[in-house]
């Protein structure tokens, strides 16, 4: 999408320089800072310290890290090297590891001395393959939004409410949550998005920057506001990502997005989920027992990062001496309080046969 | 309360110094400032600025306040004044009204020379009576521990959620919602007590802080996570206070309150609210239709304050550079939603006749 005016994606190859450039999501949204990742080194580095972050972003990152490792040494025992070695950067990331198998997989049959091409075209393709995911994510999205525009008095936004980022920056381009918002504010719908927050880590701040970066009018909330928000109706629709989606529908998101859903539902507000097939475990069906969430450190919890009075980024803590934190990262909204779920291949209700309407040979492949 | 094993209250009369004494809440958590109030501009001062914060304190400190400008000038003319001065210091502040008026009424009548002891016993009176309701409330609010004590294995402690500060450094002792955990607390029940941030101005780290020094085990969590505790069994209760209660029940607290009422609907954790029969508003019904929340400055959301790396308290911007943000200070939970409130006259349910019930003649006098 665009930082103003000109056109970004979060990674791109720089084939004069021979090296992967990203922007380091560390500075954001303080500060853009783009970032060449050249050795190997540098690709585990990225992933590890979180200056790319977002399910498909990592996978497609970890692909070009595949390539830089097969430009080296393109060797079996390099191959099998560069899987692990980028593998272990972020234990619990499913996109990792399912871009690195892809990658193994289809250079292992490859003659060595056409993997290093053969291994680049593999991380252009996983890049573009996100990019026309999210794209269509947003054409099926947009739908849902001009519906709500038309029932509108003429000139007045459609309010969008979104909790955490699902944004473009978590992805190659476009985004999933954010993706129906951009071609929705692109064919003119005039729009207004509340940005939830999202403590401990404010990814809040992140969606702000994109939304204000790409021109589309916005306001931050705390988390704590939606539910007054949509009390007073000036919440139109609720739309978010996921990290985990059950094949019955229930959606594992950044904390606090069940109680977004529950306020909607209270309400009256559609609420949407934004997912990528790929986020679709198939394996899981009641997502609340059976989905053990991520405990992070407490440090998230008890300190914030902003920019300081002098205008570097510095961190305060804003507990107590002494007091400890407990820091869940995700919750399960069951799939009763989902409207419904907005994938690459149309809009299906968040039941089991819905997802396997829309997914029959996946549905099929996990029985 | 104690602050490491010594008794405070938020407020005290020093009566050799001939000054109140007060604790300075806008270092809190990270120092204890104990600050003397001497003069009627420095009583103004600490209202408008926040260094006594909660209704019942504000009433108390004004009320000192009061008993101040008569000691230095007993005419007609100074009460006036004085009871001008204070009132504008926080405009909407009903507490604030309250205390001023009663003072003003019992004042006028009495010879002038009688006006200054006068006015500080009444003063004492009204921090006695604060005190005394927040302990009866404590009182009642003990038995409701006391019974989930029981139903639980032994050595498991009782786990209460509460949300913002409604403890006791925002009275002169015991807090409202804080008053039956620390009674609970002190008769030797194990507790666990969730402690919601309370984005944007983290009051919840003063309820920790409260709880910390008295030594009652607790968790500082984000606003976003006690809807996956409750999914998970970890909340046995929920208790918060109010900043105004309507005659059917509705509860106007801090934002955020109504998405806990939400989420402990939704998996049916009980959901209490405690509060002095003076934040009952027997002219309301309605709370959401009819209660207008305050609006409050963009910049308690865009910027955190906390501790820096050096120590000082300092602040940083969380937001991008340009984005807006809305700060609605309160919300309404709907009184279906509310177990039962606890008042000072015990647990009624939150309807219009549980309250007349317990306080027949104000309800009489409101008709």
């Amino acid at each position: 999408m665009k930082i103003d005016g000109r056109h970004y994606r979060s990674l791109w190859w720089n084939a004069t320089a021979d090296v992967l450039e990203i922007i380091d999501q560390r500075w954001l949204p303080h500060e853009l800072r783009i970032q060449p990742v050249a050795t190997l080194q540098d690709f585990a580095d990225a992933i590890r310290e979180m200056r790319v972050r977002g399910a498909p972003l990592i996978g497609a990152t970890a692909a070009y890290g595949m390539a830089r490792a097969m430009a080296d040494d393109p060797s079996d025992q390099a191959l099998d090297a560069a899987h692990r070695f980028l593998s272990d950067t972020r234990p619990t990331a499913v996109n990792l590891r399912w871009a690195l198998d892809r990658c193994r997989d289809a250079l292992r049959p490859l003659p060595p001395d056409r993997r290093a091409a053969a291994a680049l075209e593999l991380a252009h393709a996983i890049a573009e393959e996100d990019v026309e995911i999210n794209r269509r994510i947003g054409e099926h999205g947009l739908k849902l939004i001009r519906d709500i525009a038309a029932r509108k008095p003429a000139g007045e936004p459609v309010r969008i409410l979104t909790h955490c980022n699902a944004g473009w920056i978590a992805t190659v381009d476009w985004g999933t949550a954010t993706s129906p918002i951009y071609q929705a504010h692109d064919a003119g719908i005039a729009l207004h998005v509340w940005v939830d927050e999202t403590r401990p880590r404010n990814q809040g701040a992140l969606t702000a920057w994109e939304l204000g970066s790409h021109g589309v009018p916005h306001a931050y909330v705390v988390d704590n506001a939606g539910g007054h928000l949509m009390q007073h109706g000036l919440v139109d629709m609720v739309i978010v990502g996921t990290d985990r989606t059950t094949r019955r529908g229930d959606v594992c998101n950044k904390i606090g997005t069940y109680l977004k859903a529950l306020a909607a539902r209270d309400n009256g507000v559609p609420f949407y989920v934004a997912l990528p097939s790929p986020t679709i475990d198939w394996t899981v069906a009641d997502g609340v027992a059976e989905i053990p969430i991520e405990e992070r450190a407490a440090a998230e919890v008890t300190h914030v990062q902003g920019r300081a009075a002098d205008g570097r980024v510095a961190s305060v803590q804003v507990t107590p001496r002494g007091t400890g934190a407990a820091n869940p990262a995700f919750d399960v909204t069951p799939a009763r309080l989902v409207t419904a779920l907005i994938t690459e291949r149309g809009i299906c209700p968040a039941t089991p046969e819905g997802l396997a309407g829309l997914f029959p040979e996946l549905a099929r492949a996990a029985e």
